[in-house]
């Protein structure tokens, strides 16, 4: 790991870093906000998935996230939104679709299977790097922002026993019936829309074993909320089974981060509560 | 005045407005926060001055100050750094002269005298505009960053009458002796270093009448601090001459809204006091 900045916030540290991955087989670069606590104590860990078109700047500079971090004695780690450095066809020439764009799933589609494993890296291997180099516990949650909150959903439902909880901020809950899911797991995952609902909320809470409890927040004023986000494909599927979920529809609210920063502190003290 | 965006956050608004601009003859961008008072009371406004290549965003997307000002019942006005529009010779050479940095004075060199009017639109245009538009009160205080510090300080030891208090984050204090307020004060104003006190923080203390008290961030990581911010040249002459200042030297904070997010609370909380 190779440190490419170390800034001072709410008396604890941001800290950039690139690395070697092995799941992605390129360099990353993740940030890791460290609060003050962790100068004294192992302090749990906050994962957070950006949106499309996201690095792991947006959510650092724009969320507002490090003065409850730093309270709540909270580390919160962003990773990248997709491997970087190749360039496959189509891979650059859309904001929702290859770079920037890496849906979290694991790609096994040619070229994208190559390197596009943002599954494995969040899941498993970032985890187990940030585990061994800072003052942190084994303790994890989950939370992201629309392509991110739909990749925090299917993370933590997948492995209910890896996250203490997870949260979204307008999150894709149903992408196999949103154009921006459709073009994204037609291009990784290939034509065959059965193997698609291993990677869609939606179809996971239909049958998950282990029932998460699900809190999400989604602005009525979000310009994507009709044709790409519509939580109410989760919110329906979550009564059907009986699956927990907290769905708040803040009037007036739209996409951005301003969104986001508005309830982050929220959701930082789901977080902190289901980690201590 | 031209409705560029309409944001909510933290249950109050953040609109963009773009509007012809008297003062400097050009088209003007700023950003006002109006918090949830604001729907049913005249609220007190802060002015914002940002620093070297700037624009009315980067406050508004990285400073995480409108918790608190929704919080207090705070309006936020975020004006731009310079006059855009023109081409003048060198203006867009470098990031220290030009556009983006206006440094907050009315320039008397040509062509830059035609519309660098930075401290009349400040100081006069646009107040009038916004308290002409928006459910504000006349109450007004001013803060800023680096090259807006120093735009804060001179504004308000200038109109002691019009500012109720006014802070800075790592100002350029004393900008007649560092490179970068050199370079500006010439190519704004000549080589008659006489006329450049005007502009300058330190040098307006000695002959203050009214004695406004400064409230100073310095971070002590600041790349700049000891070739262009010297902040110990305005401690120097305030307490000479008994102008009350509270700078405060912070340790391991450098020059980035990440510093100013840690403390930009405490200053919201300082204005508040005096607009009320």
């Amino acid at each position: 790991m190779e440190l490419l900045s170390s800034t001072k916030s709410f008396g604890g540290w941001l800290k950039r870093y690139k690395h070697e991955s092995v799941s992605v087989k390129s360099e990353m670069t993740f940030a890791i906000y460290l609060p003050p606590q962790a100068e004294t104590q192992s302090v749990p860990v906050l994962y957070w998935l950006s949106g499309l078109t996201c690095t792991d700047e947006n959510f650092t500079q724009k969320a507002g996230a490090f003065r409850k971090a730093a309270e709540l004695g909270l580390a919160i780690v962003c990773p990248d939104t997709s491997p970087r450095g190749t360039d496959y066809p189509n891979e650059h020439d859309s904001y929702d679709f290859g770079s920037g764009a890496g849906f979290y799933v694991n790609a096994t589609v040619a070229p994208y299977s190559n390197t596009y494993h943002m599954y494995d890296y969040v899941v498993q291997e970032l985890p187990k790097l940030v585990e061994s180099h800072f003052p942190v516990t084994d303790k994890r949650s989950i939370s992201g922002h629309s392509m991110g909150g739909h990749g925090a959903l299917i993370c933590a439902l997948k492995n209910p026993d890896v996250y203490q909880s997870v949260s979204a901020f307008s999150p894709i809950v149903n992408p196999t019936q949103c154009p921006w899911g459709e073009k994204a797991f037609t291009g990784y995952l290939g034509e065959d829309r059965a193997v698609w609902t291993e990677w869609d909320a939606t179809c996971l809470v239909e049958t998950a074993e282990e029932r998460l409890p699900l809190l999400i927040d989604q602005g009525e004023a979000d310009n994507f909320l009709v044709e790409q986000l519509k939580p109410e494909a989760l919110e329906a599927v979550c009564e059907k089974v009986g699956h927990p979920i907290t769905l708040r529809r803040q009037p007036g609210y739209d996409h951005s981060y301003f969104f986001i920063a508005s309830f982050i502190d929220e959701h930082l003290e789901f977080h902190s509560k289901a980690l201590s």
